[in-house]
């Protein structure tokens, strides 16, 4: 696989400046490139990298003199190292139909060209795409339906009923559709709330590693289409999200939360129970998010604040020692004004 | 499976408003409620749908107008749905016996009427009960014990020795048994402490997907009859539970912590190494615990506060740029009446 | 398996009160140590349980009135303890060789004295080393190396290409080589950036359960020579962490940070992309890292401070409500002082 300098500027809609018949044959950053690699130099963080790398060719935003070798100029790096990247990425390696290890009960329906790997189980009744890949330890419960070109990773679980889009990948170790957290004291014992819902995930989607998407109460717990969630996310019954919204790590959505189309929510995030988050907003990690949020709204903080005037509080807060000691000193300067005499005495 | 709307009403100890001839034949939320479903109204965020629902009656705290069907009004809404839809619930899928492309160990024991899947691993002289479902993808290691009629959804994984107990379910991908986090600084290397000890579960205990539950490192971890957790929460080694407390999702127990009985702990809370917690705590999300609660204590915040105080707290923490500066002004002010002329000068 | 008291203190580098010829057969708590058993008392929390133990012996950092056993006296007692755990720890269970109701792809590598268990899945040429353990539901991933004696707890998914080392622990359910959390905006929708790099863990590293350390952009993930890592926690690609360091449960490190060796992370804490830690440093729980930090500092908090700094303004907070009503107070005490006349009228 190798591409010329030109064939990848065309690609990316860049200008080369220098040599464009240089033949490519990887992508790699600054300090690993070896020649034949095309690297990215979009940060000056990496000024130094630069300067030594091997790359034979870069993309970047404008030309550097650091760089000696032929540059291909582009609007938008980042968006042009994804494009070039994906020129040389493997495709998601295949297991040729069926294994004979694995179990598929008879009356599931699995679509053309599939790859299921050994150790894979598939329930009653599921309903399965073209060209689904499913890795060793997936589980795919009863009646669960999955659509087409669809990659589930090793050692998912995917309880019955749920229903996956077309083009989606769940990474592994991920949970679809457990039982969401439902429980009612009755005096001092907590009764289960039987979850009589599904998870529905919708058409490009993807699903980070050793997520926890839980079946809603009743109804559904909807992902729209083009969300994407990275590691240990947990994601609570009854939640909707909305299209092209991204999920940081180890952020939790409470249940029957609703959050927008196009929503940025950082790591660690908490989002309460029942909350509404409108299209666009943007949340910093580690917030705790217990009201709802208008379009647009960009917060950091627990509990959250507009982000402009959590950069002004998080600043002041390791001053509170020194705060709390010039009030202290002003209340006795007021009360030597207000009563001098006591407070010369007192001196 | 359909009931009278009577029936439904004794069950739950309802009072009916309405004909109470008509047949339910499922559960539903009020938005997605077809005919032939009860629904539930209780909370005034859901009165859009009240007014538009399809449902052919309804569990009501108190009558309401806006809807026109048979409803039943309980004292505690939330209750009687929880048992309403447990009479519409599935019971959890079975396999007939023990598949044989699963791996029990002979010296292992397995009571009446199993049900154990595909794809199984248990391992040497294990004790399983009566009526237990192991799903694909579950390890249960050597000489652990399993009480009747205890649930284990797929991929999780038993490591040797635990014990649980009766009627217990562990959700998908959790981990029960894996090594404590014990590690000793000699010199600049870290020596592993052996952890020698188990994790007990006792009865009706609900554990939730992803979660890791660790061996002690000498005795055991101990999870108490009746206790519930969410998804990817973690518990350390040695920490004690006691019966009926709740844990949210993404909370983390340090080792050796001793929790009360009928404590309810938030979302994404941090409660410290060796700490105590008394019985009926409750504590906030994304609280940070690092010392005792006595019993009752209702807390939240990182340090954790009285829940009261950390209200008053938190609404003051986006004021902060506001007080900072109106000290500053009132230094000058007070400055200016301590030193009349000097003041006059500088202005 | 017992050893006489002598030679336990002998291992230890201790000094015995007391008869040096006692059996010793295992170690426990001074709670539920039997007779034949060593405890350790180390800790006035348990001076209680000292008191009623029925431990045989007990290593001391000094001598106990309060125990009438012959003691042992050890300067660094939690590393005494250790080495004496590890005389009663129990190997870790092997298959005998390569179980038939496991798949190895053909043109994968197997060292000498395998113990790969039922239901495991290795892929093409994949090279793992001597006497390596694989538990059932592990996952490798094709062309994936393994060192000599690595153990891989069950559920655990090694993705293609990662490169393991020599006497590295996976514990159950963890996630090695997952694509990192790579997306750029195109307009309005994602697209992924391919990643094509790997996951590097070096010799003696043990990673907890359910872990997610993610395959780098390009390059690679590198966990160097032995870091441990708690459950839960989440690595993200292009991350490296330096020899040595320790990382507690549900602690998310951002894409491309740089941790130095010998670092201490505590729990539920947050790291930035990015960021630098200089060797040494230590972070306490639930802290928000977006700043480097030099060598050998102590932080805390969210944002971090330094630790002692936020000892204070921890302190601080829960007064906030007080502060706030002392500024109102003498705000009006001044207006009263500049404006005497308007004052009382006021008044």
């Amino acid at each position: 696989m190798a591409y010329t300098l030109k064939e990848i500027a065309e690609l990316v809609g860049g200008a080369i400046i220098g040599i464009d018949q240089v033949l490519i044959r990887g992508i790699n950053s600054l300090a690993d490139a070896k020649e034949g690699e095309i690297s990215l130099y979009a940060d000056r963080r990496y000024e130094k990298e630069l300067k030594e790398t091997k790359a034979s060719a870069l993309l970047v935003a404008k030309v550097t003199d650091a760089y000696h070798g032929p540059q291909v100029v582009v609007p938008h790096p980042a968006l042009a190292h994804a494009r070039v990247a994906q020129l040389f990425s493997s495709p998601h390696p295949r297991f040729p139909g069926i294994s004979e290890r694995t179990v598929v009960h008879e009356t599931s329906i699995i679509g053309t060209n599939p790859s299921i790997f050994p150790l894979v189980y598939v329930g009653e009744k599921a309903r399965i795409g073209d060209e689904v890949i499913l890795y060793p330890g997936v589980f795919v419960g009863d009646r669960v339906r999955i659509g087409n070109k669809t990659v589930i990773f090793p050692n998912v679980t995917i309880l019955p009923d749920c229903v996956i889009g077309n083009e989606v990948v769940i990474r592994a170790g991920t949970v679809i559709g457990s039982d969401g957290f439902g429980f009612i004291r009755d005096g001092r014992r907590n009764v289960r709330v039987p979850q009589l819902g599904i998870v529905q995930i919708d058409d490009h989607v993807e699903i980070g590693a050793n997520n926890c998407i839980d079946r809603a109460a009743m109804g559904k717990t909807w992902i729209k289409r083009g969300v994407k969630t990275d590691n240990l996310v947990h994601i609570a019954h009854n939640v909707v999200i909305g299209e092209d919204t991204l999920i940081a790590a180890q952020t939790a959505i409470g249940g029957s939360a609703h959050i927008g189309k196009e929503v940025v929510i950082g790591g660690q995030v908490a989002i309460s129970d029942h909350i509404r988050i409108e299209d666009r907003v943007m949340i910093g990690s580690q917030s705790g998010v217990a009201k709802p949020l208008g379009p647009g709204e960009i917060v950091s903080g627990s509990p959250a604040m507009a982000h402009r005037l959590w950069l002004r509080t998080s600043g002041i807060i390791p001053r509170l020692p020194d705060l709390s000691e010039r009030l202290r000193k002003l209340e006795k300067k007021v009360e030597g004004l207000a009563n001098p005499s006591k407070s010369e005495k007192a001196e």
